[in-house]
């Protein structure tokens, strides 16, 4: 019997068809918001942080304005006051009820912010409140590891980075490409069994990426914790060598993340040497042919430009943490300990 | 005979004092520096990073300042523009030759920005291209794992908080404190031989603090798992609770760090009471009598306002570090891997 989150992983394809289709005629809207505002900032947790991560490199890379990410706990807990007149707020969450997103979008229109809520719930809290409300056709998730939310979250930080970016680059040509290089990688499943047959036996795992594809290293790693129930570090390179490297040896796999071209790919191949030179093994997801020869486990990614690789990057990873948790008699749709809708803090009312 | 990283945990009360003593004066400096800037735009790396976290959170909440990380790829890969000229960037190097660090900053200035340098290193390239260095007079460090470096560098982002921030409630009188409450901590080392065993039979360790404190959190898993090889996550209690609490149980070791006061401490109290219920051991530093009630091994912190609280909280986790990997037969002077100036990217040149 399938698992709900193997099921949900293979509805990606339709999900992020139609979040395209749903969400790039807003770009016009996107843009007025917007005005000449310089900067965003990205609100969010969990997963949908780690889609922040790539909201936040991106707009900088391909829009060109300041982005950061947000530390709710200045809105809920500090009460901190902040000029925010150049400033657009993007709010992010699955369900959209997240009291404390909630509560943040809120203290950013108070002080002055234009916001944008991306949420799975058309009826949610989250996008009530907004200036606009992307919301993320993917259908209702079950399986509390966020899989076709979580891309369609992608989907929908591509589309802001497109409409505030310069028109002469855009991204839409190669959106289009995406729903298609997604499901192919479902249907072939290349490289995952033997991802899961290095990683069942891994006592220390570490995931690695840099850049645009650092916040995919950042969602591999949370997915492997919360389901497969062991503590894992999700680490850019830099900081990798910048301390963690030293706990590298011949009891660890190195997972390593890797978009087919950009700047990052000769640092992060140049890596995969050097981790093996320490005695870890290696499951490299995509990069070119260099990057593949110099990783133990190859499992290839999808033909995307960097700057929508982590679309599909992801999703042999949803693959294999879901292959994994079943080989370690894991649960995968219902990780000890977590619910779909979470409450950080009892302390915050919305 | 005594490690250089005990040395040098000893030699903090009189590093701290004299950081003090050099950087306050020049909080007149800084001021006409900023100038009527709004943001503050932090660059690091490794345990100057955990510095950032804390800056970035001091500056919002006391400095009522924009303060956000830098991610140096953006700068040192993608080579973005971006208009920094609302923006004073703070750069932290312990050796100042961290050559992605100095050429962010060389970047940062090229779009506008005014530079200040946090270093240990009075020649170094970093305060040499900065508009003003703030030296820390810490003294060679011979450890790889930063102690004094660390918390000369929380001092000097204290002194920029305090000089952008409200003369009505200088942090000051509570700076003069600092040296005599850090001295105490090393001197009496409460509850440090229970947490070392408490975690040297642990074989999952967690570390989670908030806001403030969040850095500490961070730099405490980093000192933990650099030095006693083994991966170890720091994570604010919001972060912890959204997904990776699922692999907290019956093995693991949860480090919790709070300040004596301030609006995370309730929330810390009933994470302590959370994680025992789901079968860990915890170990407190900090917080007050019922923080400590709350948790399984108690270690005092300083008597120390919450904004100022990292400077002195970080100490006792540092002499738990230090006698763990003793007692692990680990050398904590020189972790495997490690060296104490790290070129995290071998593509980038200055």
């Amino acid at each position: 019997m399938s698992t709900l989150m193997a099921t949900e992983i293979g509805e990606q394809p339709d999900a992020l068809r139609r979040t395209f289709t749903d969400l790039l005629p807003l770009r016009g809207e996107l843009r007025r918001l917007a005005g000449d505002r310089r900067d965003v900032l990205i609100v969010a947790r969990g997963s949908s942080d780690n889609a922040a991560v790539y909201g936040r490199y991106l707009l900088e890379v391909h829009a060109h304005h300041g982005a950061a990410l947000a530390a709710p706990s200045l809105a809920t807990h500090y009460g901190v006051e902040r000029d925010l007149s150049d400033t657009l707020v993007v709010s992010i969450s699955q369900s959209g009820e997240t009291t404390e997103i909630v509560a943040a979008q809120a203290w950013a229109a108070t002080q002055g912010a234009r916001t944008v809520a991306i949420t799975n719930g058309a009826d949610s809290a989250l996008a009530a409140g907004a200036d606009l409300a992307l919301v993320t056709p993917a259908g209702p998730e079950r399986a509390v590891p966020a899989t076709k939310s979580y891309t369609s979250q992608l989907a929908a930080i591509a589309v802001i980075a497109d409409a505030l970016g310069p028109a002469a680059s855009s991204l839409e040509p190669a959106m289009a490409r995406v729903p298609d290089e997604v499901a192919a990688l479902i249907e072939r499943r290349a490289g995952v069994d033997a991802a899961v047959d290095a990683l069942a036996s891994s006592p220390a795992t570490l995931v690695s990426g840099r850049g645009i594809v650092y916040g995919t290293a950042l969602e591999v790693a949370l997915k492997l914790e919360e389901t497969c129930l062991e503590p894992v570090r999700g680490l850019s390179y830099a900081d990798l060598r910048h301390g963690p490297i030293a706990i590298v040896g011949e009891r660890s796999v190195c997972v390593l993340v890797a978009a087919v071209d950009g700047p990052m790919l000769p640092g992060m191949t140049e890596l995969a040497a050097q981790l093996s030179s320490l005695g870890s093994r290696t499951v490299g997801i995509g990069g070119d042919a260099g990057f593949q020869a110099a990783c133990d486990v190859v499992v290839p990614g999808p033909d995307l430009p960097e700057a929508l690789a982590p679309l599909g990057l992801i999703v042999p990873a949803q693959l294999i943490v879901e292959a994994l948790a079943r080989r370690l008699g894991l649960d995968p749709d219902a990780p000890r300990g977590l619910s779909k809708i979470t409450e950080t803090d009892r302390n915050v009312t919305g």
